[in-house]
């Protein structure tokens, strides 16, 4: 009888062409798989929680997969560990019932978006947060960075709802529905994290489901809004269009991150 | 005549085997070579402060450069930023004596050496500090991690002074003298980024001039202390021993930073 292991992983995507196997580019479904085949010594097939873009990341990406290997659950991440490279890491692992499957299961995920916007870009964070080069919102004075960030919670907080996204879905892409529930979205700035640099800005948005595109299209429209190209009065209109061109561009992956799914 | 151009430029050296121009493989010193040359239509050659290594990253990395080119010298910055990858950035620059030499005149250097001790990798500090697999300082409990602290700012100022520090020296190098004077070395926890995360902890040492690999050495020897394999109390019997197999591991090159240069 084979077991179904759910496993938890973390990972940079810089190297990567996605997360889905693909002919012969890297990606890193491919090395999660063969990772696991050559501990468990057998063919391992994993079933991802998402198909994350080339470039984009992961903190807690969640897959599954079916093994007669009797290595005991707990074990696994570090075992896997010893055959993954080191920007992709199990973290956790556990036996899930037969049914379990890591992408129909997934009741909502959680992503952040990292913007770093500053004249330079910073060596730490290259392709792990999208460099705008702007002034940095710690240099427009208190007032004003509180005001803009005020501008932008508003603006993040008009996606929450079940609306049609379909000005936020990258054109060419064929789904069922395109109706999304939002459950949060909003804007802060996590803690600097070395007083000589500037603040990164995180968009966090959690949600059942999510076109293609969606989170970086959202986040490039609310760069819009930091540029004050519009508002966040204008955020309402731009679902409504149901029209991508009314949306703003599609941010690059690098400032992407999966964070956490919920089942 | 042709004037003398002091620049500043920040770089991720992920992607380089290093600072020094090498016949095919990609360099910093190549790069910003290429894009001076193009911008100002003339072969610009560069001398730069120091010879990072291979994915060593530079915050604030000085270099001079003769030009007949009558550009305004603070327009330097951005008019070579469009000539340049994303992954180096010059930030500043000025005229200066025709006598400026950026590597001889340097006065002292600080470098800042990021250690990630996690049970984890952390998706946006790969290549970026050096990931030590062990239980995390914010994880010891409070007192442990104060004594761990001490332990290890303890150390670190046992560096302070002028000593021939043949004993954090790369084997094979040869230098006329290994004596160096160190004036400030300590550690510290930077801000943690992103509240579900682990603290960096961070090694800056400022001195006049550093031997082959001495701050990975140095960064090296201190995760021993973190390790109880050594204490505060045995570094400056390492450095008396002028005896490279009494210190530590050579750091990898992900976690250092040359951060600045001082004329």
């Amino acid at each position: 009888m084979l077991r179904n292991i759910a496993m938890t992983i973390e990972y940079c995507g810089t190297a990567y062409c996605g997360w889905q196997i693909q002919d012969s580019d890297p990606t890193v479904q491919a090395e999660v798989e063969r990772a696991l085949s050559e501990l468990c010594g057998e063919k391992i097939s994993v079933t991802g929680c998402s198909r994350t873009d080339s470039g984009v990341h992961a903190r807690n990406f969640v897959l599954n997969f079916k093994t007669a290997s009797t290595i005991p659950p707990d074990r696994f991440p570090q075992a896997v560990n010893s055959f993954l490279p080191g920007d992709i890491a199990a973290k956790s692992a556990a036996e899930v019932p037969d049914g379990f499957h890591a992408r129909f299961d997934a009741k909502f995920k959680t992503y952040r978006y990292y913007f770093y916007i500053a004249p330079f870009p910073d060596a730490m964070l290259w392709k792990r947060a999208w460099h705008v080069k702007l002034p940095s919102i710690d240099t427009l004075g208190e007032e004003k960075q509180s005001v803009m960030l005020r501008s932008m919670k508003s603006a993040a907080s008009c996606f929450i709802g079940t609306h049609d996204f379909s000005s936020f879905r990258a054109e060419g892409s064929n789904v069922r529905s395109t109706v999304r529930t939002v459950t949060d979205a909003y804007v802060f700035i996590p803690a600097v994290n070395d007083d000589t640099r500037h603040p990164l800005l995180c968009f966090e948005v959690r949600g059942n489901g999510f076109l293609y595109n969606m989170v970086r299209i959202m986040a490039g429209t609310l760069m819009d809004v930091y540029k004050n190209k519009i508002g966040p009065e204008d955020i309402a209109g731009i679902i409504d269009a149901r029209d991508r061109t009314k949306a703003g561009m599609t941010a690059p992956p690098d400032g992407l991150y999966l964070y956490k799914v919920e089942y």
